[in-house]
């Protein structure tokens, strides 16, 4: 170990995007006064209004936090109970979790090799007449293969939802992501690009669901007299929308600051043999939320796990996202689709990604010291 | 209308308790340094702490709302799917969706004419070799028969969870109400007695149920190599900590005023021929929730919805809790307990409550004034 490139505090995968305690007092001052503190306030309407511009789509619904506005998601589309959904299993928990929630079956689908996305060539292999809907994840923002999964749900009449947690403002062919699919879901947890400290909401092009999202949000109440759904509470409040009104002013800057970051990774990380970036494709934005790289043991000669633990005792910690895969977990390994045969891409990607610490305040001389690092790690 | 009586503001059921400004942007200026804003942070883990002592229960584990809460109390217990859940129709709609989400099946039992609690004499004609639990609900904080519950549910072996967003610090017989049961669920929603602006607990005196409900609570997570559990995101971020450890102070003063209010109201309306005020036992603390009436039309003169509206006109906003019944629903009452001939009283009670406006700030005067107005809608 070289002990002079040891940081001296630990460096993790990320560091939140906040605004000024200025900025945030002032806005924490009127909800005081108003006293009006959660269910639909104005800081609420605002961010809600403001996110229809930024991602681009007519209906924009906020959310206590991504899950449960996935949750929501699956429950606005009607699907028939016990139902099966395809997904990837190349994602976080939540991910499955949602379906499961929902009283439908996942079943998962392979990823391809470059995407790491949904396969759309095993996605039709899959469809049965249980078959109501597909749940893509644009992991890491990188766009599922959106034409073929239209293509497919239409030929077969499936819904089709999309994880965007990672894709905040990211634009396919000049198109903003939240307009394909029925609905996209946006996460704003704190260590999400944008973020409402906990948060998330879902975006759609259909203006019918807009009532619907909203009953299921608040425990299915209509008004005073009628409750017509079986809802939750998935109400973000005024604080959290606070954070997020100030943020949306930021975010474009700590992008610029991610992307010189990114170029410096980019630049020493593609020069080593055996660690390959993973990239956006040039066709879509990039939303600069993570940034990942895949570990070829026999070319790096140290395996991801081992280059994760080497970097820990420099006291940075990157993050095996996403490992293990969903269909590895407890209470989803033994459903058919799990099998490992029937996932290989995933199976082999799972032991190979790795998310290195990546945020506007990272400092290039971070950066370049991770490079410096991960380079004098190489046997 | 005697217009000299009409509020020139709109006075609402409750308003919030809120610590002041400056405490609150201290907080939050600490928060902000560590920029540690979610998952299990310093607040978390002090306002968990804390309350242990305040709910005098060996277990607390803090949520994001109460009903991501109470959902997950009843994941926790491993309740075999599709059993049926003894329930009560007299509540807020979360306490039979968080059922529903459950893959549970509610089956609604009606509530006794002065407690307003689960009748204890019908719960056992309810019993089949399909139920697995008693899900009770302390309405206004008034308890639950909780050592007939326990009888019952000993004897059919069954687990019992009870609602108690309304009976924060409630102690019965001298014991902490949320030591009855498997689990107990306090809301801490910004229109309780005690407030996170959003957020709830669980409380228990089983040790075990610990790890559980945090793996549950935060995806099934177990540790970066393993996930458990179906969970979901119920995590209450710093913020929402930081006002809860702050209103700790200030809930036993809140009370207080409460006190003062409530014997203005007791005194001025139990005079009043055909208003009920709701009473909780001598055996019990009043945890000062709310401030529930019935209304007895033959004797007033007028319904209770005719009340209601009238002190709309005098820019009262009283809130008809609990109507409509759960049963009521549209998502419930095609199911066969739900049936009216099976809920005499609950259907009966539903058309009489009437919560007024409390709160510690509400005022004397306007306490007064609003017993006033009551008076004089007497035809």
């Amino acid at each position: 170990m070289n002990s002079h490139l040891k940081f001296q505090t630990p460096v993790y995968v990320t560091s939140p995007l906040i605004p000024s305690k200025e900025k945030v007092f002032e806005k924490f001052d009127a909800i005081w006064t108003s006293k009006w503190l959660t269910n639909h306030g104005v800081m609420h309407d605002e961010l809600e209004r403001r996110l229809k511009d930024v991602l681009g789509v007519q209906g924009v619904s906020v959310f206590n936090n991504g899950t449960i506005a996935l949750l929501t998601a699956l429950t606005s589309l009607d699907l028939p109970l016990g139902s099966e959904v395809i997904t990837t299993p190349f994602t976080f928990p939540a991910t499955t979790h949602s379906i499961t929630w929902n009283r439908l079956k996942p079943v998962f689908c392979d990823i391809d090799n470059k995407t790491l996305t949904l396969d759309p060539q095993r996605i039709e292999s899959l469809i049965s007449n249980r078959t109501s809907a597909i749940l893509g994840v644009h992991v890491y923002g990188i766009p599922c293969d959106v034409d073929a999964i239209k293509t497919i749900a239409e030929k077969y009449g499936l819904k089709v939802v999309y994880d965007a947690a990672h894709a905040f403002s990211t634009e396919v062919h000049g198109k903003a992501i939240g307009t394909f699919g029925d609905i996209s879901m946006f996460s704003f947890h704190a260590t999400k690009l944008f973020n409402t400290i906990e948060g998330g909401c879902l975006a759609y092009n259909r203006p019918e669901l807009q009532e619907k999202i909203y009953y299921l949000r608040n425990f299915g109440i209509k008004n005073e007299e009628e409750v017509v759904e079986v809802g939750i509470n998935g109400k973000m409040n005024e604080f959290q929308a606070a954070v997020g009104i100030l943020n949306l002013d930021l975010f474009a800057e700590e992008k610029r600051k991610r992307k010189k970051i990114r170029s410096i990774y980019e630049a020493e990380l593609s020069a080593i043999e055996g660690i390959d970036v993973v990239m956006i494709p040039e066709f879509a934005t990039n939303s600069m939320e993570y940034f990942a790289t895949r570990i070829n043991k026999d070319l790096f000669g140290l395996s991801r796990d081992e280059i994760y633990n080497h970097l820990k005792d420099y006291n940075v910690f990157a993050r095996k996202y996403f490992y293990p895969l969903c269909s590895d977990c407890e209470k989803y390994r033994y459903i058919p689709s799990a099998g490992p045969a029937n996932l290989p891409v995933a199976n082999k990607i799972k032991h190979e990604v790795l998310c290195l610490p990546f945020y506007g305040d990272l400092s290039e001389e971070r950066a370049h010291r991770i490079c410096e690092i991960i380079r004098t790690l190489r046997p």
